[in-house]
This record gives C-alpha cells, structure tokens and sequence, in this order.
C-alpha cells in the first residue's frame, strides 16, 4: 500500500508516515475489548433501573407488532399502558406520599428504555406520565397533587398535554387560547377564539383522554399575565366530550401510531378557579394575580422549564435507537458476505470493505459520545429535579444542555437508522429487521418536544448573551482585539497554529501531523476555538443591531440565522466531545482504553473532517494537517474494524430487545450452508467448468 | 447590515462588496419567472405524454390510502394494475405488433408519472411490464414475444422478476440458482441448491404471481455459461404454487406495501428447453451452447444492460417526489408565520427565515438539476433503446450515466423529503400530507435496481479505465507529470488559480471573489478539475496493483474505496450541473433566465460549499474566495426568495397529485383569521392589558 509515485508538493497525497503507523500498530496488539466491564460503564449512572427495565421489557407484552390497523396498535398500547402501571414501571418520579419513587433521573432511565419494546409505548407513557402528569406535578401544588395525581398515576384519567396549537408550534408563549377568570362564578373560562388556536398533535386527545392540562394566556381584571396552565376535564366516562369541548383526530402519522393524537378546542367552557395549576402564579377569589416570579418573562421560562424531561428523554431514547440501530447493522455486516476481491472462491465480508467501515464506524463514534454525554445529561436533570443543586443558574444550564444534545442526538439517530437500514440493503427494509419501524417512529422526534432549529437558535442566544457579558462594556474595537489576540495566544499554544508555521513543523511528516491531531488537548483547543470564534465573529456582525430599527435590527439578526445555529451545533459536538474524552478516562482496562481512544479520536476528527473547510480558512489547520486528519481516520477505522462487534455488544441489547431477523446469526447460517456447498462441489469434481476458464484453457 | 468593525486579514469576515449588491440590484429589477414557459421546459422531451399521464391520474382511482391493511393495499393495487390496462396506459413500449407503442422515452415518461399516485403502483407496474414483461422483450425472441407477451401485457399473468436472491443482492453474477440442461427431455432444469439461493425481494412472488423470470446459471454438458434468463410458471390459476416450486411472503415492509415481495425457491423445476429466453444465448436440443457474444462477461453484461430501464425510471419518479415534496413545503412556508420579529404584532411568513431558506431553496436548485439532468438521460436512453444510436459505446456511455443520477436523485429524494417533513414541522408528520408516506415508499429506491453504492463504484471503475486509457503506455512519472502540467494549464487559465495569485487578485474585494465564481465557466472549471484531479489521484495510488498479488491488489484498491465513490460522486454532480447549465441556456423569457441564473448558481456555489476543504487542500480557492462562496449563496437565496413560489408552481403539479392538505391554502386562511381577530381586538380596544407593559407603565 506503499506510494511511490513521485509527487509536487501542492499535490502531494500524503500517506500516514511508517512512523504513525508503527505506533498504531504497536498499540493495536494490546487492544481488546473488555466488552462487560465497557458495557457496564455504558450503563450509567442509573446502571440497576437500566438494567431491571431492559429485563422487564423482554417481555412480548409490551412489544409493538408491526402491521395492525389504526385502531388496533392504538388499542394495544393503551392496554400496555395499564401493564406499565400494574408492573409499577412508571411511578418512580412521583412523590412518595403518593406511592412515588422521587426519583427523577431514575425515572428517565427506565421510560427510556421503553423504545426497545416500542416508541409508541415510550411517547404514550411519556403524554401521560411524563407531560401530563408532570404538568400537574410541577405547574401545581399540593391540593392538585392529592386531588388530581392518584388517577393519573393508575391510568383511570388518561390525559392531554394541551400546549400546542395549530398556529403556534413552537413559540408557546404565543398561543392564543384565553383562560379569562369570572369573579362572579369564581371559575375560569377557557376559549378558543379561531381556527388557528385550537390545540393541536395532543397525544391521548384524539380517543382516550378524559382530562388536559390546558396552557391558556390567563386573563383578569383585563390584564393579561401570559401563559398558565388549567386542568381541564374533556370527556366523559363513555368517551364523550363534555359540554363546550370538541375536537378532531389526527388520524395516521408517519410513525407513532400507538398515540391517538388529535386536536382540541374550548368553547367558553368553565374550570374552577382552583383547577389554576398555581405553583408560579395564582389569582384569588376576587380575581387578583399574584406569583412569586415578578417577570412574566422568567416565569414563563421557569414553568417552560419544569418541563424539560421530555428533552432529557428524547435525547437518552435516541442515544439508545442509534445503538440498536448499529447493534443490528454491524452484526449482519459482520456476518454477510458479497463480491469476491482477495480470492477466487471466498466472497468478502462486507464490514472489511472500507465504505462500509466508513458508514457505520463513524456513526458508532457518534452514538457512544451520545450515549456518555447522556449520561451527564441525566445526572444534571437529576441534580436540579431533586433540588441538590438547583439554583437558577443550575436551570439554565440544564435548559441549554438539553436544547444542545436533544438536536444533535435526534437528528443523528435518524441518520443513524437510515445509514443502518442502507447497509442491510433490501432486508433492512423488512419490517420485522426493525429499523424502517423505529425510523418511522423516531422521525417525529427532532420536530417535537422543541423543533431542533428552535432549540439550537435558543443555544445560540445564550452563548450570544454569555459573551457579551464577558465584553458588557468594551467597545467594538476592544472585541476585535479580542478575537486577534486570543488567536495569537493559540497560535503560542502550539495549537490552531498559522498555517505557515504549521507547514514549516510538519514539512515531509504526515506523520508529525497526525501526532498533534491525535492529543486530547490539540482536539479540545481546536473543537473550543472553532465555537468561540464563530461566535465572536456573528456578536461583531450584530453589534449594529442596537442602534438600529427594530425592523432593521431583526433583518440583520436573520442574516446570522443560519451561521448562528451553526454555532450552537459547533457547541453542542463539543459537548459530546468533551463528555467523550472524560468517559474515556474512567476506562481502567488498559486494552478497551486503547480502542476506545481511537473510537473518541474518531469522533473528534470526524468532527474536524466535518468542518474543514472552516478550518482552512480560519487558518486554524494548514492543508497539510488538514488532509492528514482523513487519512488519519481511514487508518483508526481499520484498527477499529476488528472491535466493531465488541463495541456493540458493549450496548448490551439482548435479542429479545433487537428482534432483528438478521441480527441473529442466520446470516453467518447461509453463508456457511453456501460456501460449504461449493467446497463440497470442488472437493468431489462436480462443479460445472466455467466457459471463461474452459475457453482460456483451449487458447 | 453594514458591518464596520475593524478587522485582522486573517479574521475579516468579508460581506460581499456593494458593487456585487449593485450587480445583483439591478438584475434583480427584472428577474420574474414566466411560470408557464418555465413549465413547458420543465416537462421535458415527452412533453404531451407526460401532461397526458399528469391528467390521468389526476382520478382518485389510481390514488393510494394511507392506513389501508397489507392484505387491503395489496388487493387495491393489483386491482389499479388492471385499471392501467384498460386505460390503455402501460403498452408504449412494447411492439407495435401485439399493440404496443415502441416508444421508449415515452414509456418511461408516463411511467415516472404514476409516483404521484402512489409509488406502490408504479412500482407493482413497472415489476410487471418493466422487468418481468421487459426481460421476456429484451432477453427472449419472437417466439418468446407472440407466446408470452400478450397476456403479460393485458395482466392476465402477472409475474416476478427473479434475479435477485437472499445470498446476492447487487452481485447478480454470482447467483446460485442453476438451470441445467437434460438432452434426454430437452428440459432446463431449475434448482436451488441452498437457502442463500432462494429468490428474494421479487415483487408479485409473495400473491399474484403466476410466473417467473428466472435468472440461473446455465449448464450444459458440464459447461456453466453463466447467468442466463428462463420463463418460469410458478402457480395455477388457484394462486397455488407449482409442484416443486415453493416460497415465502416478504411481509410487511418499510413502505411501498401495495407490492407483494417474496421469496422462490425451486427444487428440479423441469421447463421447457424453449423457454429459455435465447436471445443472448442459445442451447440446441443436443445440448449444444451458442451466443451472438463470445465473451461470457460482455455477455453477461449486454443482458444486464436490456435492463436499464429500471434505473432510468426511478431517476425520473425521484426528480418528480422532490419537486412534489418542495411544491408541498415552500407552499406552506409560504403562508405560515410563526414568531415576531420585525414587529410587535406581526409574525415573520417562515420562509422569510434565513435558515429556512438555506434548508429549502439550495434543495430546490438540486430538483431543478436533477429534472433537467433527467430528460437528457431519457432522451439518451431512448436513443439507445429505439435503435437510433446503439453502438457498445453508447449502451456503455448509458450505463454510466444511469449509474451516476440514480444514486445521486435517489439519495436526494429521501433528503428533500426529510427536510420538507421538518420544514412543516409535526403536520409534516400527518399522513394525510403525504410527506412521511412518500418517504417511507421511496426509502428503498436507494438499494434497489443497483445499491446506490455499489452503483457509484461502477462509475469510479469506468472513470479510472477511461484515465488509463489515456496513459495506457505511460509510465508512473508521466502520470505524475500529467498532474502537474494540467494544475498548471489551469493556473494559466485564470481558474484554479493558486492560492497566493487569488489571494492578490482578490485582495480586499470579496466582490472580485464573487464575480469570479458567478462565471459559468469558472464554476465549470472548478468541478470539472476535481473530478479530474481525484481521479488521476486514486489511479496514481493503485498503479502498484499490477505489481501485487490478487489479495494485496484487493487491499489496495480497498484502501481507496471511499474515495473512489466520492470520485464518481463529483463526476455526476458534474453531469447534472452541465444538464442544468445547457438548460439555462434555453431559457429565453429574460425575466425567468435571471432568476434560473441565480438558480443554478445557487446548485454550483453549493457543489463547491459542499467540498470547500477539497478546493482548499488542493490550492484551487483561497481561503477568500472560499469563504466569499457562502456568503454569496446567502446573498442569491435572499435574492430567490420571492420567486420561490413559481418555481415550485412551474413544476405544474396539479391538486390532485399533491393532495397534502397543508400545500392548500389552509394555513394563509388560519392565519388571516387570527390577524383579522387580533386586529379587530386592538381596533375595539377590548384588547387586554399585557402584563409586561402595565408594569413598564407603572415605572
């Protein structure tokens, strides 16, 4: 694989020196896989909720079986519903007054672990316990605790999460249903006032639900203290809606088809006052409001945030569907053979053809910085749910990881599924091989719980407003200097050299290229300094915006749009990054360290290759070093191949969790059958001569 | 949106000069889109036919159900099958003679057509009368044509296409059935000798099949003579198999459930010696083999290649899912608001967002090059397949060029398909808006008729013979030579230029940048150079093959599989820009061939988005004129903005084939009614008091 071939410097194809992969491969003989002590820190925190969930849902009950009618999977899961609550599967975030658990992070861990048996299962749970439940938990206080929670907790009310409308998706504090407060009757009345208002894609609204939690601008005295939540009945015992209420099914989605979703609307119906969920903002008899949160800003954003397990699931559900997903790809490519190359008689295994390596190793990269940066997820969820450390600071950050991962780790499970199904070819398309299923599913979940553009833009601000409290009162030169002078700084730090200087250092050394690429700390500065400078960069471009017009200061915060969620993505991979790098070093075995350093050396250069160009320009990597990063991850992926079945196996999903036709080994089955049939057929003289070879012979 | 912060070189941040704004002011005062002769262009060659099959299955009878059982869409589907047949609409290419149409292109045309009524249908139909009926037309003679076709043609026997099998996707030389000949009987004998043998994935094999095209290899007097085609009955009249023919059902799968995929296995299936279909190849009743085509691989490959139509097809139905699937999503972005920004009362209409322009509008400039690209491939195609330019060459030059848009169409389908789900957010997830259902059916046009990657290695073969060709007696220094002189040739050209003279050339002008790239020959040279460079790269690296033992050659070529794709990846992007660029050439309403301009500028600039690190690496763009690529592609998307509409409406789907209701209207309705509520309010001051300003009052 030598190159030889004499070569310009401009277009040099610099191999990986002898050097680089000496030391690769000196390395390489020590590197095993420890796949249960591995699979054991891929647990988590919460390794025992994990592992009694995965265990309980083994059981065919709770699985979806593909193919049933509207009405049937609808009417299964809702009896899966009751099978959760009979297993006292659901209850583990409620107070333990009420038979709860207040276990939050626990609680997330084993909902999660519902997507194995059926997402439909996991989102119908998570409308009922985790939005409509919390609602009532969270937005509310002891008396809807005692009155309203015990028949939620059982299932006897299943009930709407009524947020959304059809109007407004994602900007909630625009959402137009009223809840006007009457004095005279002491209720609320809660309307809609057009089409565009009426609540739209509630889970449990379109059959099954007999209550909701209604978000309604609260309305009284003629002010208007924005969005408060109202628990309001909708049906009756038989399934009919009460008086003034209406709606309309959603019929079938994409996916999800387990969840009776559909819209609602109000027309002038009356709750009591105390039907108010009046944690952050109540109003008394004669109609006077009062919270204990002065700006309607922050309280909104602080009932908003009461909310965000939903994103805290979401995100641990796609970490866990990506790992199937590879789980099932990477055991049948690991078994299925196509195309003779090396020999005459023995077709390849399609995982050794390096395409195939490079579709599914970098993505099993991915899905283990998304499965350990979960993780700290979840233990920061918790910290702030139990009230440990739940300062208002503490929330933030917890809103901004959860706007931060849930995007990346949704997305990327979607491209995970597809890439997965691809591999398998026609046979990932089957729907009992899974992934065509739980693609189908899941593909609702990066427009849900706040649409993945939304949230990354969310990011973005808050990185926008932590660097301009860093530079409250510099001028605009003085953040121009800042920008120079931390690059220089950089540049000293032998890191994010100038490219000049990085040709000089390299010169004729790939390999030398690829040993700073390799250090955690080159990876870090160059993964932190990509994000800080984009961001200095769009806060110059806006700093305009404050002696403008409010329509021209908008024009030119559109024209960042797109560059400022670029931004927040830079962010968020660093995170993955960052939560990758610490788990590698809670790795003891010195062997699963050594594999798991090039998977997280994947990952990081993966991201480096991914943004190149930015790169190049910002002057941050020479060409050199930038062409040396590609070459670099070609040769980790060969190193890796070998682990690739460990590394999944490391996962832990048993086939009762996979039920993956392919995924069993029948594969490796056939292959055997056949090459044992043609070995037979050479051995004993009966194979037919080929006319190639017959012809060649004659000449 | 002026930005004067001072800057470094290194860190300025370039805004593309106001003379380029001036450039692009002044054009943009004429630019209009002549939506109807825009949409004449867009219909391509087969104009009439295609606005005639537009108009047929404008009739819900041909339209599919979303939530309709397995067993319901199966029967449905069949039953529009016989539909097609007495309207008379799938015989366009078959002979005159036994009432046929012998128009390929037109064939085709229609075919691509049935997508928008259900892809289930126009793949069950093009199983029937494009594979099985094709491979009996293109593969048998006239004995074959006058005894099979007629009740292939009227359906009476509808039949499988069975190449594929479970052991075999894309490497169909290597399938295992066997069909050998018995002199004493003068029958082929049809055997599968193990489960990897089984016929796998056919459509109609799993119902209404009745018969089967079988692909085996072909044994005659110990001689096998490779892959050969035989006319198979598998079931009676009673839907029951055959004596010693067997099967499964597929079952359900990802999508395109209207087809009935299975399984065949054959134990000794005794046919006719006549029905094997002789046209490439032939065995007389003493067992004796003959061939028009001496070499068992151009053989091989000749019998394939009758085959292509698939390919063509399902380039033609992905560029027609796309335009549908944007018409659906830029309609809708269109009407719909969400969130305020440049005023207090009124939400921004979504597609005045940056992002969601940056997500839409560079994916309908793909669709526009894929549709244009598309009809100079069926004109191709036809051309080959009437007979009027049939050499070797020209099948060749046809082979690589479905080899080359199918992966790139298909792949982009799922991706405009996704993104316009997203776009639309959770009603994009609705069925009944037809985003998630064309998705799921499209899924599998990306592995079948030839896995998207399997097909783009055929390409990168093809560039790479065509390049030694060219080298055929030189040896590796000339090569390098060669490299060196072309970059050079390049630099003279004024394009391509080295990074240093661009850097000058440029130097605080990003308009200069910009107006360089805005030249269409420029853009031409730029990918033309890439494709060119990558491709005189990989064959430098795997010159040392010859020289290596086959495993290690394996290993070598192995080694540079990745970049072999990517090789023939930038060669069909380079074919579908040259399509988009000879049809702007076309366009003569001035208004519309601005607009086009700014169009397939925007598809160009983003080739070169895309692979900005290549051209960086490789000195082609400084590090200026790279970054002055995005930003003049936001500067033309905002220019594209408001013709976004009739570039979707110039595609010309009707209603009847979007049927989503969200693309109706509906949303500018709920939306003019909740701003009619809100400004009547305000009008009649009955508006509440919003809490913030009653405080800001209060102050």
């Amino acid at each position: 694989m030598v190159d030889t071939a004499p070569r310009t410097k401009e277009h040099r194809v610099p191999n990986v020196d002898a050097e680089v992969d000496a030391q690769l491969a000196k390395s390489s003989g020590d590197a095993s896989v420890d796949v249960e002590s591995l699979g054991r820190q891929l647990l988590g925190t919460w390794a025992d909720v994990r592992l009694a969930a995965r265990e309980l849902y083994k059981d065919p009950a709770f699985h979806n079986i593909p193919g049933l009618s509207l009405d049937e999977q609808r009417a299964r899961t809702l009896g899966q519903l009751h099978l959760l609550v009979d297993r006292n599967a659901v209850h583990r975030a409620f107070p333990k007054s009420l038979g709860g658990g207040e276990d939050n992070g626990g609680n997330i861990t084993g909902f999660e672990e519902l997507v194995t048996a059926d997402p439909s299962l996991q989102i119908k749970s998570g409308v009922q316990w985790g939005l409509f439940a919390s609602a009532v938990l969270q937005l509310g206080t002891e008396y809807h605790h005692n009155k309203f929670l015990p028949d939620i907790m059982n299932l006897k009310v299943p009930g709407a999460f009524a947020m959304t409308e059809t109007g407004h998706g994602s900007d909630v504090a625009s959402v137009a249903t009223t809840a006007t407060y009457d004095p005279e009757t002491e209720e609320f009345v809660i309307n809609t006032p057009f089409r565009g208002a009426w609540k739209e894609y509630l889970g449990n609204a379109g059959l099954h639900g007999k209550a909701a939690t209604v978000f309604a601008q609260l309305i009284t005295g003629g002010v208007n203290h924005g969005v408060h939540c109202f628990y309001t009945p909708i049906r009756d015992d038989n399934g009919v809606f009460l008086p003034g209420v209406g709606g309309e099914d959603d019929g079938l989605k994409g996916g999800l088809n387990g969840i009776d979703n559909g819209r609602l609307h109000f027309s002038n119906v009356r709750v009591p006052r105390t039907n108010l969920l009046n944690k952050y903002g109540d109003v008394a008899e004669d109609g006077t409001y009062t919270s204990p949160i002065d700006s309607p800003g922050r309280r909104f954003f602080t009932m908003l945030g009461t909310l965000v397990q939903g994103r805290v699931s979401l995100d641990g559900s796609a970490a866990a569907v990506s790992a199937m997903a590879l789980s099932i790809a990477i055991t049948y490519g690991n078994q299925r053979r196509q195309f003779t190359a090396a020999s005459e008689t023995d077709e390849e295994v399609i995982l050794d053809y390096q395409r195939h390596q490079r579709r599914l190793l970098p993505r099993l990269a991915t899905t283990y910085a998304m499965n350990f940066a979960h993780d700290e997820f979840l233990v920061k969820f918790d910290s702030v749910f139990s009230g440990a450390a739940d300062t208002d600071e503490d929330r933030q950050d917890l809103e901004t990881l959860a706007a931060s991962l849930k995007p990346l780790s949704t997305w990327a499970a979607l491209d995970i599924l597809q890439e997965a199904r691809e591999a398998c070819g026609g046979a990932g398309f089957i729907a009992e091989n899974r992934l065509v299923g739980l693609r189908a599913d899941l593909d609702i979940y990066v427009t849900f719980e706040g649409d993945n553009n939304v949230l990354l833009q969310l990011v973005a601000k808050r990185l926008l407003t932590d660097y301009s409290a860093r530079f409250k009162d510099a001028d605009s030169g003085a953040l121009a200097r800042y920008v120079v002078v931390s690059t220089a700084a950089k540049a000293y730090h032998g890191f994010g050299l100038r490219r000049l200087g990085q040709s000089v250092a390299d010169f004729g050394s790939t390999g030398r290229s690829v040993q700073t690429l390799r250090e955690t700390n080159a990876q870090r500065e160059l993964l932190t300094d990509r994000v800080e400078t984009m961001v200095a960069e769009i806060a110059q471009r806006l700093r305009p915006a404050s002696r403008l017009s409010r329509a021209d200061a908008a024009a030119l915060f559109n024209s960042q749009q797109n560059e400022l969620i670029e931004a927040a993505r830079a962010h968020a991979e660093l995170l993955q990054w960052e939560a990758f790098t610490r788990a590698l070093d809670k790795v003891e075995d010195a062997g699963t360290k050594q594999v798991i350093t090039w998977l997280r050396d994947v990952f990081g250069l993966g991201l480096l290759e991914k943004h190149l160009a930015w790169y190049l320009i910002h002057g941050r990597l020479s060409p050199q070093r930038a062409q040396a990063v590609s070459l670099y991850v070609d040769r980790l992926l060969t190193r890796l191949r070998p682990h690739a079945q460990d590394l999944v196996d490391a996962f832990g999903y048993a086939p009762e969790h996979l039920r993956a036709t392919i995924a069993t080994g029948v594969e490796a089955e056939r292959q055997n059958e056949a090459r044992e049939y043609y070995r037979a057929q050479r051995a004993s003289g009966t194979a037919p001569t080929m006319e190639k070879s017959q012809k060649k012979s004659k000449r």
